[in-house]
């Protein structure tokens, strides 16, 4: 149902503060509502609802500085909750990378998806810089030829500055996220063939045997796999978190996010007007046939958002509304 | 046929050294040979023939240093051939990751391509760093939507050190590679079907149509594309090269070679054993129905090209010694 965005903040908030600090709570909201309202639904308010809903994840201590250099940080999370974690380790990124040209922050010891990568990467633009997000999670994605889950969905996002938005980019190496494998079991919904195979092995359009068994890449080939392999390193063994964990959920996620100054190559004005002119460039080339409109990565994500934003109002779930309480 | 490696080194070396100083020819061999010998023929020396043929590659100046960093540095090839700028540009960006953790080196103003990604992120990998490449080149792959080939075959690659062997993962965003549709087309083979278009936007199985249209993503879809993307700006706008020239093949091609200590985060004892065992895990998981053995990123390749060394003696295509006038 359509909802108003004020009214969801607070209600989300609300939930949020039950259980975790004010700032964590605020950070997590920010997260997750940005997602909602970019109608990116598997990394919204969905992630409070599910297996692994964020407002659990309650921290032991404070996020603990493991390792730290004039590029790079390893952060231990210590079972907070991811988006609030990643947000403080996008920002050392950035601060490093303002001061010596690059920087690399990694986070183990979250337990639950950090959401949307973009929302970090889109961060990282704003600040003139290039942002890469990795992160890797559970086990759910089988290797080319492999019939066991042994990478996670592994996201990874770009983006990059111009002289109006960022260029932003997100993927989850699987075909589907696994908060969309869990919405689907929740609506009862079946998934497209030749996406996922049964805890035997065998081709299923059941969410909930996928749930038990694992997808395939997302283009079914080495390449695909080849991908989540980089992503489950990065954000794996480089942010000494686990890896290849399939069907143990409680080991950790990883998050790994890198800034880097154009400057160290290029003049950031060069590279920024370069970067706008290649938009212009494919948004007025030839269409192919039956295609009304090219559309760049992002873009429809940023004109839901604003047209959110614009109204004051955003569409959610009924299921996600009453499953918490909201309805 | 079948040749020695060491007498198709030697005629390879001649044939370099007509046009090339000897420091360039034996890089440039290196690259072409090592690419032959791993059986990723449209990197070897297939290079040497077609529209494009590196020895044609004659620098008016030596590589010039246009900005330079602790961090970074940005080369101009003045023209020089790509492979063996590229080794150099991988080389500085090898010893200042080893100075400071992290390096990043980008080529531009060279008109061929450097060849297998792979070869240069392994070399990264074998100084215990992580290596990442990426190169874009003229207009061969359409963006979702477009009917315009915008975006180069840009390949990327990754490496990673073990206890073993590194894993190296490379690939093209293109289902195939450039030199793949002129080799088809030497052999007058026709080409998958949905795999390209015309000039004029309609599908193609036709090599030669396909070289005048574009070909698209290798996924088919937005991700392949985004991929793509990110790579003609990584190796496009951020060094300083040209970017989306379709149908303009006097433009330059774009490379950037990224090394990065793994040090920066975790221990590389760890990080390697890690890497290693992430590896074993993947080889002893179930295979997939019809699957005899789970291969890895690069393995073939490494195996091939033990093989090969091991018997001294490498199979080439008939068609590419007979133009290069070996047979």
């Amino acid at each position: 149902m359509r909802i108003q965005i004020k009214e969801l903040r607070a209600k989300v908030l609300a939930t949020l503060g039950k259980t975790l600090d004010s700032e964590d709570a605020k950070r997590v909201a920010d997260v997750l509502i940005w997602a909602e309202l970019s109608d990116i639904k598997p990394m919204g308010i969905a992630k409070m609802v599910g297996s692994e809903p964020v407002q659990k994840e309650i921290p032991s201590a404070p996020p603990e500085t493991i390792r730290d250099t004039k590029l790079s940080r390893l952060i231990n999370g210590h079972g907070g909750p991811a988006p609030s974690i990643c947000q403080q380790a996008t920002d050392v990124a950035i601060e490093k990378a303002k001061d010596h040209g690059f920087g690399i922050v990694a986070v183990n010891n979250v337990f639950c998806s950090s959401a949307a990568m973009a929302y970090y990467v889109e961060r990282i633009a704003h600040a003139d810089l290039i942002g890469i997000a990795l992160s890797r999670s559970a086990g759910a994605v089988a290797p080319f030829g492999s019939a066991d889950p042994l990478f996670g969905t592994n996201p990874i996002g770009f983006a990059f500055p111009t002289l109006q938005d960022p260029i932003v980019f997100d993927m989850a190496t699987s075909p589907m996220t696994w908060t969309g494998l869990i919405l689907a079991q929740a609506k009862g919904q079946q998934i497209p063939a030749d996406l996922a195979i049964d805890s035997a092995g065998k081709p299923t359009t059941d969410p909930a045997e996928a749930l038990k068994g694992a997808m395939f890449p997302f283009d079914h080939s080495y390449k695909g796999s080849g991908l989540g392999m980089i992503i489950e390193i990065m954000a794996g063994p480089l942010a000494a978190s686990a890896y290849c964990d399939y069907k143990t959920f409680d080991k950790d996620y990883g998050n790994t996010f890198i800034a880097i100054d154009p400057e160290l190559l290029v003049s950031l004005d060069d590279f920024k007007k370069e970067c706008s002119d290649m938009i212009s460039i494919i948004k007025n080339s030839r269409k192919q046939e039956g295609v009304a409109d090219i559309r760049l990565p992002g873009e429809r994500a940023r004109q839901v958002y604003r047209h959110a934003l614009d109204t004051g109002f955003v569409e959610v779930e009924d299921t996600v509304l009453a499953e918490l309480g909201y309805l």
